[in-house]
């Protein structure tokens, strides 16, 4: 990934609003592969006092997204045709970890899949699991 | 519904603290569906402007895992297992309104699903179809 | 619906030799919606001899396929993207019902349902829902 | 995996008339993953001539329920609640093969992943990716 690349991902991700009501950021951009993480903060919490599973769909979701954004050429955008969460275990602990990643590209559609990992007092657990599917759209 | 029916719902809804982020409310609630309203608040779009897939998506859960709750007895709370969203157009005007409907209850897990509409100037605009599995547990 | 239109999907349902194993036919086409009809058959079932969900999800699939494409021009074919099944009961009886519809049409993608019913006896109980998206391509 | 645990699978298989009119078998088995094969016979294709989706879900749901399967008492069997098939390229080819895997056992849900590929002349390609739930049951 160069310069312009990572650049265009942090400007897209910046421009979502959601991402800094969860204090969400991203750590890592590969090719195919971006990593974000938030934390479990007081607002955003179910009834139970874990993390929303909203919170844990949407740094999945956008990790997915920003996955496939890595891989299409720079005037592009992606939305999210459809996507689908499984919850293995609830949000628990500190943080969130989404690994969102490309399993096949296209220029019509990309497949793609997300894990999410709730840390507690530095142990990390899976959380969630994603796969959807990310259209190219003119930026 | 009796009034103690919709209390627990409107409860457990009520302690959901990122309902609270989000400004949602329970608008209606009878047996077997909940229709939940959100404004596209400013903290809560994505790059382009419009409401966040993840706002979309959180009210259609909720609205979708309280339909299923309507239908179970008084001491149980809901938890999703997974769900799918299909987002068919943007995000685009005031607020959101889900409709969470049962299709199937059941003691050990409840089929779901919700529809999400956006409202423009008053129009209403279909946005996005979820369809998942809700699993009773002892609150 | 013309002749020319009913004809093309009746052609392409007769091309797909899954349909014949099955012994499926196709009993209504309307503009955004089509029924398929298979018999529960002796070859067709799971290990606890109930229909097959390969069975349920093959007619379901195909219904709501040639609901996309009853929207679509003569030219074009579809082709599933993806596709997800809530299983709601056992196949018990002598035969299954698909119904597909289009809930959102589009050039590029097609939001689809299908609903499956078994008869048993004369008694029609849903047994699956599923959703998902078609891509159209030119034939 | 002991012999008792091995020849349940087999049995619960040899027990499905569907793997049969397929063609498909097991062909391995080990503690959460099982690989299904199955051949892209004249009478399982659709309209375009490639291996049908009803095909590659079969084999894939299977793969994944059997491996859900390992990790359960002798006396269980599973049903699918739900699964969901991403299509990433035609069936092309002599045969299928499914790979299934646990993500998550339990005792009420088991979270489960498959992965379908065609070979074509030696060749294997990813054609299918599915996520899904499957239900513990008394047999």
């Amino acid at each position: 990934m160069n310069i312009e690349e990572v650049t265009r991902i942090q400007t897209s991700f910046d421009a979502q609003t959601m991402m800094a009501t969860f204090d969400a950021r991203i750590v890592d951009i590969q090719c195919g592969s971006v990593r974000i993480e938030a934390p479990i903060s007081p607002g955003a919490r179910q009834q139970q006092g874990f993390g929303h599973a909203g919170l844990t769909f949407s740094i999945g979701d956008s990790a997915a997204g920003y996955a496939a954004l890595t891989m299409l050429p720079l005037h592009q955008e992606v939305v999210t045709a459809e996507i689908k969460i499984n919850l293995l275990a609830p949000a628990r602990g500190e943080k969130l970890i989404s690994v969102g990643k490309v399993v096949k590209p296209g220029k019509r559609l990309c497949v793609v899949t997300a894990e999410v990992y709730a840390v507690e007092q530095g142990v990390q657990t899976l959380i969630a699991l994603l796969q959807g599917t990310m259209v190219p759209v003119t930026a």
